[in-house]
């Protein structure tokens, strides 16, 4: 997508440690304007599939979750990230590794709010390694549920999360690819 | 908002201890469609206000937040809940007290995204004792900002964080109103 990527260069900092701070839109300040702007493109890309829920992961997917439902209409689930894995039996749980972090944590979604017959698009703010979005995958499988699609703002493809699970067969297309960044320079892929 | 007592009204349960859940449609599940209509509906409360910035507070903050921006086109800036009161000087913050866990944490927003110009529209979810929204005041005071008005969809109005704002001289304009509340019966405030 022309426009984020022309936005990650004009606000987007690389800094230490491979992290890309675009706070003053997608982060701590959310350009809600944009971010329909990027339902949009989101609705475009999934034209024709079947789609009957989405799914993120708190804080900030939720953002672009609900930008992108308010375009295509449809309820947003989301995530929880719990410190315990001591979780009730009403729960999907999966446990996921934090690359910010460092550490591990679980994600859950109540077990009333997925069931077999939805088919999910999946959608988060980044796209590293792709260790959210395969806590997400986990859930929605262990709901019988379908994976349509997995949408990321804005995916490190040098980290390689995203074409691993291209390659496991998911349909992932993200707003923004980063091929390779640094201080100086920004590089998507084409 | 009458459709808003009507939904809590079909989709919610008073748990034991006065915890009210709707999480079928404002908490782990967002109904979009639905917080759009909020959003317009807070859009014609603060009906020629100026406001220049929506601020809330993660995570389930955030969906009404990014609803009602969407409708009235204004950046939102969401506080960080942090567990730590180690911050960096390019942090406003308050300490905030959790009802629903009996913990402190400490809420924070980046120096960058609020200012003295700004003129603020807050927004959560749920208003009980108003130690989250007086979190937020006070960031929004250590700005030098103007807080316009404090919107939450649900309050609960036998808990008096809401009344005690009124009081202080704030504007507080609550979606939905809830004067008594049992396994049995929600009552809202006429």
């Amino acid at each position: 997508m022309e426009a984020l990527e022309q936005k990650i260069l004009s606000e987007g900092t690389v800094l230490d440690g491979g992290i890309l701070k675009v706070g003053s839109f997608l982060n701590q300040q959310l350009d809600v304007d944009f971010l329909i702007k990027m339902g949009e493109e989101v609705k475009r890309i999934y034209e024709g599939e079947r789609i009957t829920k989405i799914l993120t992961i708190e804080a900030s997917g939720i953002a672009v979750a609900v930008a992108v439902a308010s375009v295509m209409h449809k309820n947003v689930v989301f995530a929880k990230k719990n410190k315990t894995s001591n979780l009730s039996g009403e729960l999907f749980s999966a446990k996921v590794h934090s690359f910010t972090h460092g550490t591990d944590y679980t994600v859950t979604v109540p077990k009333d709010y997925l069931s077999k017959d939805d088919r999910v698009l999946i959608i988060d703010d980044f796209l590293a390694n792709g260790n959210a979005l395969n806590g997400l995958i986990d859930i929605v499988n262990q709901a019988g549920a379908k994976v349509v699609g997995c949408t990321c703002a804005v995916e490190k493809g040098f980290q390689g999360g995203g074409d691993e699970l291209r390659k496991a067969g998911y349909r992932v297309e993200s707003l923004a690819v980063i091929e390779k960044m640094s201080a100086e320079c920004i590089e998507f892929r084409r």
